[in-house]
């Protein structure tokens, strides 16, 4: 099925708005200006960093309706996810929203799934409109993945940090100059042998090559076709290794090419040894600073690449290696 | 967008083979005879019983492929998940298939969720087949959800056992005559305040209710309509709910309705409790005892919905309440 992987959107399913909200640490970043909501409070007035992290979704939903202008009984549908045991975050949010939910994992790289399989089902009509709503929260994820906080653990460089946050996108038919999604390449599972769970960047990368490669050559586009290249979360080690990957194929990624995990904060700054990820990263991001560029054409093509680590804490204990995965899609305005 | 739950696939996306794996008490059961598979050693020939669960999926699918007479590099892409943290018996099977992965989380409404989203991507043209795979094991969920299998804790009367196993469907477009999706009703997540983590059926019966209603009244059905109706795994409290749910609203379900998970199992004799539960209930049950029906044409217009429940163990602990969701797919041949 090779040349397959890429979907070719027919009728213009178009992103008629965004929003987001980021925790203090990405409020402190060079993006901040862009974001929807910042917040210092990571529990957001919940009684837990779970509860807050469902919270998350009904702002940056709101946000996005509000810009889309439309109302929540307008949507279709709601995908999405999150990193939490059995995506509860995301599922418990929707809970009293009477709006049909379809729950994806694709770890980091959900995001973008998620637009892609939104773009899929506006681009058939099934939907007038879908929304895609990713979270993550640094609290909540290095509990379940690594230590509890109090413990205060000591990071290796190659680790990236959780982003406390969620970004929605609502996707729907509209004769308005919005940008429309115009493709999607979905991603294998690519395993590279990498077996570090504080290195997830080195997981990943392998994967981006996979679809970046696969999505040029079932395009027939090359990298400077793009205002803009952004992978999900590989922070500066994952960033270097695609780099280096798609340079033995005579391929440069060249200086439009962005890491949502390396723009996210001021690494050394805020030290954030390889920069941020989580599901939220490439959401937050593209929901704010990259939805800006393309509104005011700064971009006008954009390849939005979504990057995920597939595994669990027991699969770390039990010797696993990790896998990656990565869907990409294009955006144009 | 009341109305809107339900899509109508129009280019006759069709169910061309499935393949079914299962364990040792499902070999035992009623349906035994048919199912492709039946194990006696749940960690099949592997380490772990998570990288059984994972192999799980492989065999699926090769059963499925060779009934669809097509191969894997046929395939668009595989939809699917389980109930592992982070879903990893579904991305770890597909590592080095070279096959686009598209994760799922729906909890045991997994299998109805990809069914339906196969049905998507077919119907549009987008991919020529899509597989959908899940799985549950019985032993990595009890040692994930409840207790370490050695503690041998006692189950309450409620309380349902996760069917070890792994379901796969191919859909594809064909001119034979093969059992095929005409609509989809995406349901809600749907909470009316069950607390208990054993009593997943009471959690999950409101979803199906929800679901349900909206289906009937999305395709001005009556339940009549249908050979047969079939839910995932509600067991046998869950079953009762739903029934008495429906009936005061003047539904019957009549003697065509069966719950998968009340029929995995002789429940009295196998001493089951509830019955069974599991992505892999009514991934198995459809592909092996449901499929066989319909391609016999004892039943010939099949509602499906897969019911899943929607919790982790650190929400249970956290006193959340649990809340369902519900995927329905109408099948027709």
């Amino acid at each position: 099925m090779k040349g397959k992987e890429t979907v070719f959107f027919k009728n213009a399913p178009k992103i008629l708005g965004t929003g987001c909200i980021v925790g203090k640490n990405e409020s402190d970043g060079p993006l901040a200006e862009y974001f929807d909501e910042r917040i210092t409070d990571g529990r957001y007035g919940e009684k837990t960093w779970e509860q807050a992290e469902s919270k998350f979704h009904n702002t940056a939903l709101e946000f996005a309706l509000k810009k889309a202008g439309i109302t929540a009984n307008e949507l279709g549908c709601i995908l999405g996810g999150d990193l939490l045991n059995q995506c509860v975050a995301a599922s418990f949010a929707w809970r009293d929203s009477g709006i049909p939910f379809i729950g994806l994992y694709g770890a980091c790289s959900t995001f973008v799934e998620g637009l892609a399989l939104a773009g899929q089902f506006v681009d058939a009509s099934s939907f007038p409109t879908a929304a895609v709503s990713v979270s993550s929260h640094f609290c909540t994820a290095e509990r379940q993945y690594r230590n509890p906080l109090a413990y205060g653990g000591q990071r290796p460089p190659t680790a990236q940090r959780t982003v406390t946050g969620a970004g929605c996108a609502i996707v729907g038919k509209s004769d308005k100059d919005a940008p429309e999604i115009k493709c999607a390449t979905f991603g294998c599972v690519t395993d590279s042998g990498i077996s570090d769970a504080n290195n997830m960047g080195a997981a990943m990368a392998p994967a981006a090559y996979e679809t970046l490669s696969t999505h040029f050559k079932n395009t027939n586009t090359v990298p400077s076709d793009y205002d803009l290249i952004a992978t999900g979360d590989l922070g500066e080690v994952g960033r270097k290794i695609l780099i280096d990957l798609l340079s033995r194929d005579g391929i440069s990624l060249g200086d439009e090419y962005i890491d949502c995990g390396c723009e996210m904060f001021d690494i050394k700054r805020q030290d954030m040894h390889s920069g941020a990820s989580g599901c939220a990263c490439a959401a937050t991001v593209f929901s704010g600073y990259i939805m800006h560029g393309l509104l005011k054409k700064r971009w006008k093509k954009v390849l939005l690449a979504g990057t995920g680590s597939l595994q669990s804490p027991l699969t770390v204990q039990q010797k696993e290696t990790i896998p990656g995965v990565c869907h990409a899609v294009v955006i144009e305005v």
